[in-house]
């Protein structure tokens, strides 16, 4: 990976809009599903830096999340459109570390961190670069 | 595969219990998520004929599903135990169709049919046994 | 609903990229989020002309899929942009009928039919307009 | 709520199988599925206290995740057999603080904790009992 990308603190926004099908019986976003907003969030800053992801499986690696930490602050409804900011906070050789904010408009939705872990086909710790 | 397993008309049921995620702001199961309960059918129908999908998939074979109708009669809720019937209508040497009927007791909730492909890791149709 | 989105033969396109989490163990699209993407593809029909599903759950009145239609021809897999072209092929009083059409440049993917019904809060057949 | 299924310490486990719309590219469980694992956890350790959860949310209360913290140990696949075991750590007035382990064998996949807020139709906190 480009070394630019792993720059601690740097960081990318992209915008979500809530499908119906991400909803849940209680009219809010199910909570498991703002796991792929994140996601989202770290593909696109990924793309942005020059990186495709699927490329970057091709070549026999995965990214893997090992952490994820969640705070639920308010409840995003269908068709809401979210901002999600994803900031890499820190980069070892094996590991990433990111952090995650998704806002409606200026009201905090949630906020996250993660761990990743770059693995081989085996499933053992490889690096990035 | 075993070939008992592909006599036409050869018939399976399982219960599935509708989980929370499966729900959407209608308070009603996502119309997708019943393409689900067809695929567990279909996979746990093969485990009582003996045979393991997972297995299968480690032949280096796939079955893929080419064709899918649909109809939707009653809406399931959270929580309801549903009743999935698989059945084998026929089997040719690359394609199976499938019937499926899922009831909330004896209420008809879903009814579909499908055609599954079995192709091999480039996509190319085999046959299953 | 404004009149003239339901001009029979009105059609729209949307373009949607594959996400990690729409994929499964096969590295293709989990046949059953299609689904999704017709329901975007509605969703986002009906923004264009002027109506807000959003707004139109909130008069009490809902709009539910009773019958689907599928044909896969091709795999999507993760990252791919798709576009997903949704037509009107009639509107009657309490129903409507469109087509999909989902590609991969010139490439076809999915084509599909869907017949969504409008009902009230107590699930009772309720005109559109 | 019944004051028995309050007690610090109270466990209960279940079993999930792995469906093959919860894997990825990967060929893994996706990350973001084990929240409904979790949340499954939970509806049947209530279930198994003499409490429906649909019908907690009928009294017009509904519990939401405030908070998730996961650890990810190994990769489960399409078809393993997991074990979910759900402790419920502490309960405070309008909090719920749970634990969860996931397993498959002898090999921990996933290990959490939650918190879970009762809140009533205006999203205000409220007591379970």
């Amino acid at each position: 990976m480009d070394s630019d990308l792993l720059k601690n603190g740097s960081t990318h926004q992209i915008e979500v809009r809530v499908e119906y099908n991400e909803t849940d019986g209680q009219k809010r976003v199910h909570h498991a599903n703002y796991l792929n907003y994140f996601e989202r969030g770290r593909v696109e800053m990924l793309r942005a830096g020059g990186v495709s992801y699927k490329q970057f499986e091709a070549t026999g690696r995965m990214l893997v999340v090992t952490e994820m930490n969640i705070k639920y602050f308010a409840a995003a409804e269908f068709d809401d459109v979210l901002t999600v900011t994803t900031t890499l906070v820190d980069a070892k050789k094996v590991r990433l570390y990111h952090q995650y904010r998704i806002e409606r408009g200026d009201q905090l939705v949630v906020e996250a961190t993660s761990t990743i872990a770059c693995v081989d086909e085996n499933g053992r710790p490889c690096r990035f670069v």
